[in-house]
């Protein structure tokens, strides 16, 4: 076995940083370029700016109206009206104009009386410099306008034009250069479909993206293989173009192909390699030739947080920009949360308000799911010194939406359906759309948290086998202090997804027993799961003498996937996962798939705007072109004993 | 005089957008385009998006290590380890790797101890799936991974690349078109030097640049002339291109030279005129084929309410985006502000953190100023249904940077002075930067912002005829219970500014009597209007025999520029105003300024920043530099009776 790193002592994200900033001589590295004034919005100025031309340039008329002088109207009163002529003793003038010589003051359009003969009147007097603008009122020649390392707005951009400063002095964008390492990675600009193995190369757009949002310059090169030669040429090619940072994409690990650090060690020097926080730990800093020199892990959710809590800092602070910040609220996390001593977890987090309360429900934390990301409504983070969060405890958020759109969002825990993202996809469609979030947890999962109010909704899809009735028994049973409603979304069929042809011959649950068969379960507490236990017992099949009981996927989608690649000859599921992939679809029984909704929110508008979408034609329409689905009870309100609704 | 224009009835603007929702067909104005994926950060989904392929794409190492088969390990233990042959058993292997075949777990290389003869030795069993990434567990093809009408985000970009999804369908940028109008106006582009009766335009600059903040493609064409005909010209032109918006500036207004209603008229339907919302009333909007039109108000404060009240929230719904939404945060009005009912007004404030505490201190109003906005944190809304805002009440700031800095804002009320621009410039120096923000009322409207908490410092300069003194005669009288400190900012000379040459012969107060000389004054409270009114009585002059005396400004610059006009022949201000125009100066008397802290923030770390700064020499220089200051007592802590500090 080749050689592998040894990370340096992990250090906290405030310790890299601050030898980061120590090491890096800012001056030296980014100078200040004169750019055009209206092409400035959004930069920085690298010294204070001063008016060259004053505004108004001249006294003007604030006001359309006539122009006069005041002292000749100070006789005017309601009870003895004065006569003006125009051309003589006031003047037309619109808003803006220059006021003629000897005037000083304007009479708004409004406060006149026009006569038949031409002559204006008026029934109260002027007073000096009324709706007159003065000279300079708003800005005046030669005063300072804006001071240095000052982030220019579009506010700005107009105040310096009308001060006639044409150009001004900015700190140059940042250039970052991105280096995609890794003999697994295809370059998504081919458009490749991976062979197993390969894994298409996304990271660096993700950067790209991120450093255009910091008012920074990146660029990406083509990957480079796990190979230290290729790897040191890249980054001398980096440090010798004009690139203020070099970022090198994965490799900065502990493994044996992680080349990063070697290189790093021979072309300057290693700041911090591992850090206390996750995702986020194989982050390594250094600094080369008086750059800045970043190895970003190879999973997208380290990758982020590498990017955000070091490289977006370290880039504000060399441009003179604040870092940037999310806005945050107090939410209430829904869910214990335990946590690692001694590091700091982010979390990220499903988010919605009920009134006055946002309600947090914290995704799955693997570093390589981007899933939940583009899910996650917020962020937050259990710090280093604790063991974690409290069920119920209120913590600070940072919010990756705006914080009006939380009370937009519907938030639903339980069992996943296709129907569900149809649903999520029609409630963006609205006129004034909704988002519907989805936690995938499994039906019992969802009913949990109802109970913990986690959940606005809960998809459910309970068989109880002695009842011969979906849902309600588990309700009364797991929810049985709390009113609800329930709606059913679609009856669905449940079968065995297997691969196309079906060439193990799959066509019953005795099927399951054979040696030669391996399957893939749902997790426990899944409605799909209890379903096939039910008919494992009434079968007399045991879940020993069946291989693979044990391997459990969390998705329909997942075990049809299973089935897809080999890895599983067969699983129990929907009929649209099966369509979905291609594969084959063996029925064994159709269930009630229904929304669980506590009656305390049936007159939010988020639960009234679902009902109504559930109860439209075309909404049924689009589930039945899904394939494997029946609408005959779909956004009826369901009732204990009802079954399938067919007796 | 030519016909002028009358408004509509005055709207609401949340029904003026209701009209505009009303008579545009969104769905036949705006197309959806196919773009690339990683180019599409920003813009917004117009149909929802499936993965492609699975992510992982196979099952693969979450950790370096060792892949095994976890049922082989299952005798391991402490005191009965088990080893591994590599290559066999065991296989090396880095995180993201996929899984050699017939392996379902990970062992940490952490967690394995290397045998001298190329062995490994582990001490705890693995369990199936353990460190495994599993087919799909991130993203399952065929899955909906984003619905319609959704922002992209950075982390989607990644997302989708990771998915094998290498376009999709967006929703166009809005593209819109600005046409300046107006005779006055100069086209920037051209770098010209207005003459009377001449204004820069700048607009459509901060037009450009707000729209860029919204995601939409402005542009602006040349600056079109007073003439109904030309204006039709730009109009039409701006519908036939492909512009979806097309904006005219200026001109929409009830002045005689206001085309831009008759043209609406003439070419399409107009929805509104006048909005009942200040500033921002002239407001127009029209359709046309089946175009959005916008007539903007030319004064740029009114302008940018246009913009950001109607035309952004328009964009979005037009670009099905959230309207662009600023973070909130409560804050305390210091200042007693009035309002007009009927009108919802929109103030520019001050705001800076004291604690818990938010202080907001009021910009003035006028629709035409810029220079506030630029230097504001923060916009509030008195609503129409009322008529003001007591002092010390509570309301909700828009805010226009970020929260976290509103702790480094050091809030100024009180005099201007040139030695306050060079404080503000060099605090933003500083590695933390501070921002300094003045609202100029002069001394005596200082003292009064310091007693209603309204501002953290105050630039003073009172002299006290009676004592001889400086500022405390004033401290004692208007804030007799406030502990406060008083620190010298400079001694500067005061003296009549007058035209190069001083063609008037201008050397003493007795001048100022003279029937051929007008003076410009101070406004009522300024230390310098005091310092006149000082002089004069002892030198026996009655306010009535100047002529001007009633002429106030607000600013040494202000008044300066009055005498470089020719509107005034002279006026009493500072060496630095008259140099910074070329102008000349006839000194009358030194006088002390100070800044007034109270004693309750001495500790604040913007306090003592900014009193490290002004004892620096460096900094001393810098005002010796401007000329016209003495800097002997500068940063010193001043007592009552010590007067220039000079007996």
């Amino acid at each position: 076995m080749s050689q592998r790193n040894i990370y340096l002592q992990t250090l906290t994200v405030a310790d890299a940083l601050e030898r980061g900033r120590t090491a890096l001589e800012r001056d030296r590295l980014v100078a200040a370029v004169t750019i055009q004034t209206h092409e400035a919005a959004g930069r920085v100025t690298a010294a204070p700016v001063y008016a060259r031309v004053s505004s108004p340039p001249y006294h003007s008329a604030a006001m359309d109206g006539y122009a006069v002088r005041a002292e000749e109207t100070f006789g005017a009163r309601e009870e003895t009206p004065l006569k003006l002529t125009p051309g003589r003793t006031c003047f037309p003038i619109n808003t803006g104009q220059p006021l003629p010589d000897e005037t000083n003051a304007v009479i708004k359009i409004e406060d006149i009386i026009q006569l038949p003969g031409g002559e204006i009147e008026i029934d109260a007097a002027a007073y000096p410099w009324m709706h007159v603008r003065r000279i300079g009122e708003d800005i005046v020649a030669t005063e300072l306008l804006l001071p240095q390392n000052h982030l220019l707005s579009p506010y700005d951009i107009g105040a310096l034009l009308t001060a006639g400063v044409w150009e001004l002095e900015t700190w140059e964008e940042i250039r970052m250069t991105f280096i995609p390492t890794g003999d697994e990675v295809l370059d998504f600009t081919t458009r490749p479909t991976p062979a197993p193995g390969q894994v298409i190369e996304s990271n660096s757009q993700i950067f790209c993206a991120l450093a255009r949002q910091w008012g920074a310059q990146p660029r990406r090169v083509s990957p480079v293989a796990d190979d230290p030669d290729k790897l040191r040429a890249a980054v001398i090619a980096g440090l010798e173009s004009d690139a203020h940072v070099v970022v090198v994409g994965a490799g900065s690990s502990a493994g044996s192909k992680d080349f990063t650090r070697r290189v790093f060690d021979e072309l300057g020097q290693v700041l911090a390699h591992g850090l206390a926080i996750s995702p986020g730990k194989p982050t390594l800093l250094a600094v080369a030739r008086g750059k800045l020199l970043i190895g970003a892990p190879g999973f997208p959710g380290s990758a982020i947080v590498c990017f955000e809590e070091i490289l977006a800092p370290l880039v504000a602070w060399l441009g003179r920009r604040q870092p940037p910040q999310r806005p945050r609220k107090t939410v209430r996390l829904s869910r214990k949360t335990p946590s690692r001593l001694g590091i700091e977890e982010i979390l990220r987090l499903a988010v919605g308000t009920c009134g006055a309360q946002a309600i947090a429900t914290p995704f799955g934390r693997g570093a390589g799911l981007l899933s939940t990301l583009i899910r996650a409504q917020a962020l937050a983070r259990i710090p280093a010194a604790g063991e974690g969060i409290e069920q119920g405890a209120e913590m600070e958020a940072e919010l990756l939406v705006p914080e009006s759109s939380l009370e937009r969002v519907l938030l639903h825990v339980g069992s996943h359906d296709n129907t569900l993202d149809l649903l999520t996809n029609e409630m963006m469609g609205l006129t004034e759309p909704y988002r519907l979030v989805s936690t995938n947890v499994g039906s019992l999962g969802g009913l949990t948290a109802l109970k913990n109010d986690a959940a606005m909704i809960s998809g459910c899809h309970l068989f109880d086998p002695q009842t011969q009735d979906f849902n309600f028994p588990f309700l009364q049973r797991y929810l049985p202090d709390l009113a609800v409603t329930v709606v059913n979304l679609a009856i669905r069929h449940q079968g065995f997804i297997v691969a196309p042809g079906n060439p193990k011959g799959i066509s019953s649950l005795a099927d399951l027993a054979r040696a030669d068969v391996s399957f893939v379960n749902r997790q426990r507490g899944a409605g799909t799961r209890i379903l096939l236990d039910h008919h494992l017992r009434q079968a007399g099949i045991a879940p020993q003498q069946i291989r693979g009981y044990q391997r459990e996927e969390h998705t329909h989608m997942a075990v049809a996937v299973n089935v897809l690649s080999g890895a599983s000859d067969c699983g129990l599921g929907i009929l649209s996962a099966a369509r979905a992939l291609g594969l084959d679809f063996v029925p064994l029984a159709p269930e009630r798939y229904d929304l669980v909704i506590p009656d305390s929110l049936l007159n939010d508008p988020r639960i009234l705007t679902l009902l109504e979408l559930l109860r439209t034609e075309a909404f049924q329409k689009k589930i039945q072109d899904l394939g494997g689905y029946e609408t005959c009870l779909t956004g009826q309100i369901m009732t204990a004993g009802q079954g399938l609704g067919r007796e």
